[in-house]
């Protein structure tokens, strides 16, 4: 099953500069070959519901490996079963409606 | 590694009335074994990381088979090293101090 | 216009325990007269629109006041204008479901 | 106090096909005067608390107007007092540590 989800992880108890933790997960969904887009409050992530989640589980180790005693995710996750749909699809389908 | 979660899973293109798929998904978590609490906005599930994002997986698998084409589902997902934490214990920690 | 909302609060920068802090903020939502639930992973939050989102900014305010250099908040907000319904209601709508 | 803030706007009984009710909220968001980046999980705004929230106050209400008998949105919202940033800061800030 294919999702177009969307990830903002949050370290606790590392003080305030959170990008280098943030970087690292980039790096992880990457290596995983997920399909990303970095933007200010989170991922945007293509690929397989295991892949996805998986890497995301990686992650969540990856920063307790750097130091974090706590982390929070807020992951937004979609599926859809009428149509196969990119992450360009969804910006060009509303893109095209604004004009 | 254990995780505190919190879903809030909309089915699309089934009209307003969500309770059906939402009690659906409901007993999903429950015969998965997990410890859940139903609340307003969504459900607290207690858990290892593993068999909280496979049960979340059954939930959209089954949604979509019940007629959804769409499924979109908000998780917040809580790990934590320093120390082993229930969601009572969470509840509590707060009430305490409010007194 | 009504809502029920859901609020996850998270200061940054200040530790791994935030508990004194989410307390904090139940006490603004009290005090502003909204029907609220704390739950393991939030808060469930009823009233008008208007009245959540300033004690919402409130929150915010009185957490980087407590010493909090960042906040970041998750907010799921519902309205609907075919019927009136209370966070009661919704859980009771899918407990229904579960028999 | 300025915000960070991701908007996911989803109206429910209006079908599967939700891009014209987001392009609808991103001219609202435009014509607030706020800056904002549409991705494919929502749209990222930056701007004071209080016309963000109005804005995003108002598309519900330009949704339902629209027919959506309901809406549910999920917002993250940031605010910090140690230091200005704007979106691009966000990006840049963890883009530069993935080199």
């Amino acid at each position: 099953m294919k999702v177009i989800a969307d990830l903002t992880v949050i370290p606790l108890g590392v003080g305030v500069s959170l990008s280098r933790y943030v970087a690292a997960c980039e790096k992880v969904l990457a290596e995983a070959g997920l399909k990303t887009k970095l933007h200010a409050y989170g991922t945007n992530i293509e690929g397989e519901w295991d892949a996805v989640f998986s890497a995301i589980k990686r992650c969540h180790d990856l920063l307790h490996e750097m130091g974090a005693p706590r982390v929070s995710s807020t992951i937004r996750v979609g599926t859809r079963t009428d149509r196969d749909q990119t992450m360009e699809d969804k910006v060009r389908s509303v893109e095209t409606k604004m004009d």
